[in-house]
């Protein structure tokens, strides 16, 4: 072992110590590592010019700290730690009670459909530069980058307020509080409003972060079927009424996965009827700013003279994944709770993220941005649209959204969704089988689409690649015999 | 009201039809307001060039649709909506079962010890817009904008794997979690580790961020005594013995509230007892990058040959606490958990933070800042204690930390740190008296003072006016008789 070490012949340290406290540093560095030999110190001595006695002296004092052991004929050695013994994490971890979320298929060349997301070729990363850049430039920089309130960045806090009361969503008795994105927006929810066996109400299918979040919360999980007009409000009630939940949560626009949106007949029918069975709602307005055909619909936040509904939405789908900002509108006393919950959970949202959305959205760059993304999202659900009429075999289902990023697909003659899915991916092709989104039923035949994410040419390429694998799958099956589509099932 | 309509002549929709859609679109947008009267038929049709019949059909599909109401001989009002019950949050909330946090002091010209947060006029605010300025222009930029990994942003990680490697932090079994802040990491570890009713083992007093996360997660919370050398292991060890807890958390670098350190010695036995007990050992070492004086002491985790130790901290104290960014450094198995729960909690830690800190450090930019913030915080720390010296009454105790942010105050004579506050807020200073930081035991003669966010000069008259406060208070109490100061107690 070679040491570095230059003792200092004018220091009033003597030497013995210098040498202890150079030894200490470089093993508490991990410069020295745990069972590696110090030379003899009597080779030592003679290296450093020293004593002998003034070598043993600083090993002693490192002795009788613990960090170097002495064995007798072999040297000292720094010490490996007490032999402590190991635990048992398998024990001590409870059981993983959720399947595990598929892996994001990857490798380039594949197409995917499977991520909800927006695409990235359309992030105008010169906007939020500039934004960035504002926002560090201005005069609250340093305040920026100081411990926050766990309410949210005060300016954005305004500045959301502002927008939510100009559209309605805020009365005198609401509040908003910013969370770090959607999905911390219900699991704080869930944190304060969900006992262990209260039971929640959830579209079936559903995007399973959703789902989890109030399963983690130790509730009694159930769910709404969805059809192409929304949630089933029969359903509904039957399930209000036997399971008396204590929050229901709903997605009424471009729900993911179906991509279903609540007519405004529908909204009202379903705020009377949950807000009737004494329970909370929750609107999940986050595919909301995602319109691209037909009539706009209030939220029902809106729709809600109590001011009780509670909207969670954020600026990821219409803005960036990757920054995590969204928001929740509730009345004040509930708003109250969730800052509770938060200052437990992460003391803050990012301030840095907060400031430079609320620059890019005061800038009217956020308004700009989501024009392009509102332009794309409508080209490529039509491109989407025509190629699974052009593609898919006859007796196919697929919804028709107004808007968001997902199209809901269920397959003719009994194929299944999940069974398909390697040979898609041998092809080139990726996508979320049924089975991911899953409540109450199963639905085996049904996968989703996201089309947001990709341009028209490749969503075309790939429908046109899936077309061909279920027709051929369906040819193989069926042995040439007559064929009869399955009849609808949503 | 004037309502601003065109009707298209050249278009193909009816008449009755464009005006149906205009004041939809002007009722959901909120530009006309629930319980606006809308004009009478007759008026609007004249007003628009109409016949009354085109304007009573699309008044009609309105009515039909429920976002108009009519009223025999009063006209036609936009729907309030269905009159709903409210709901009563009183009772759908859970009682609140911690007490709030004080407000924090402000006002100008306020000194305040309340707040253990770096400075600002230390914060490189050039170094770190030229950070994000790199990191929006560089090739990452628009996967830093999209959707990531609940584990963290990769380069990030592996950044951080790399150094604690170095440090011997990392084992080969152990794995990084990136999380919003330390106190995500220690939410994410009570959300896997803790069942209601498990005993938890934490510092008394404590930082009430951290007793508070266990306290929500249904956790029996007790506190192990502090002294100036770090925990009491004595308690540590009876506590172990009659609690079993699941899990010990320890910050051994100067610790919050108090400023001790626990010497290498104190730390292997720490670590033996409750790796004895079975319990999890969680390593707090947020404040571990500061110190200012004296030798460093090994972290627990590289002391622990195991591996099994738990590892968070983040850049908040020795960088920007408004960023959220901390991680966790523990088994694989476990960090798989925690993922799974992050994934839950918030997807993932926001992107641009990850980023631009990432920037700062690789960039040396963070080594640098470091070392402003030790040398302010060295100054500043000694400030303080010179004046404690110079201006508190005899027979107050007070610690004398060799790093972080935080000195631990126990005023003599019985005197009532919470009773005194007042007085000191109108004379100028805010401070936190002891109480916000009990665990198992009062102690209502101690405050904290925290020195890192202030100039020396501003430390020195505030504890100036603190001191002569307190002098005239115990001159008072003891009203000219004989004064014999309380016995020192930690």
């Amino acid at each position: 072992m070679q040491i570095g070490i230059r003792l200092d012949p004018d220091s009033r340290v003597p030497f013995y110590r210098q040498l202890y406290l150079r030894l200490r540093e470089m093993i508490v560095s991990g410069e020295l590592r745990a069972g590696e030999r110090l030379p003899p110190s009597r080779q030592l001595a003679g290296r450093l010019g020293l004593n002998r006695t003034t070598v043993t002296a600083a090993y002693a004092l490192l002795e009788a700290e613990g960090l170097i052991r002495g064995h007798v004929g072999r040297g000292s050695f720094v010490a490996t730690g007490p032999a402590l013994p190991a635990l048992a994490w398998e024990k001590l971890l409870p059981p993983a009670d959720l399947p595990p979320a598929p892996a994001p298929p990857g490798g380039p060349g594949l197409i995917s459909f499977a991520s909800s997301r927006p695409a990235e070729d359309l992030f105008p990363l010169e906007d939020l530069r500039r934004s960035a850049e504002e926002v560090l430039a201005g005069p609250d920089a340093a305040a920026i980058l100081q411990l926050g309130s766990p309410l949210g960045y005060p300016p954005l806090r305004q500045y959301l307020a502002a927008e939510a009361r100009k559209r309605g969503l805020l009365r005198d008795g609401d509040d908003v509080i910013v969370t770090s994105g959607c999905q911390q927006a219900l699991d704080l929810l869930a944190r304060v409003l969900v006992r262990p066996g209260d039971a929640v109400l959830v579209e079936d299918p559903v995007y399973p972060g959703l789902k989890n979040v109030f399963l983690r919360a130790g509730a009694r999980v159930a769910g709404v079927p969805v059809g192409p007009g929304g949630i089933d409000l029969d359903e509904l009630g039957r399930l209000l009424g036997r399971l008396r939940p204590r929050l229901v949560a709903v997605t009424p626009d471009f729900q993911n996965p179906t991509g279903a949106t609540l007519e405004v007949h529908a909204r009202q029918s379903l705020l009377r009827m949950v807000r009737e069975a004494g329970a909370v709602l929750i609107e999940n307005d986050i595919y909301g700013e995602l319109r691209y055909d037909g009539a706009a619909q209030p939220p029902m936040k809106r729709l809600d003279e109590s001011g009780d509904t509670v909207l969670v939405s954020s600026f990821s789908k219409a803005g960036f994944p990757g920054l995590r900002v969204g928001w929740v509108i509730a009345p004040k006393l509930l708003v109250a709770r969730l800052a509770e919950a938060k200052q437990a959970a992460d003391l803050h949202t990012d301030h840095l993220s907060q400031a430079v959305l609320l620059r890019f959205a005061e800038s009217g760059r956020l308004a700009a941005h989501r024009e392009r993304v509102r332009a794309a999202g409508a080209e490529r659900l039509r491109a989407l649209l025509g190629a699974l009429e052009k593609h898919f075999p006859k007796g196919t289902f697929y919804s028709r959204p107004q808007g968001g990023m997902n199209v809901w697909v269920r397959l003719p003659g009994g194929l299944d969704a999940a069974g398909l899915l390697p040979r898609a991916l041998a092809e080139g092709v990726a996508y979320l089988p049924g089975a991911y989104f899953e409540v109450s039923r199963r639905d085996p035949c049904a996968l989703r689409l996201s089309f947001a994410g990709l341009p028209a040419e490749r969503i075309r390429r790939g429908v046109e690649i899936l077309g061909r694998l279920l027709r051929n799958e369906l040819r193989h099956a069926r042995g040439g015999e007559g064929y009869e589509p399955a009849p609808a099932l949503v």
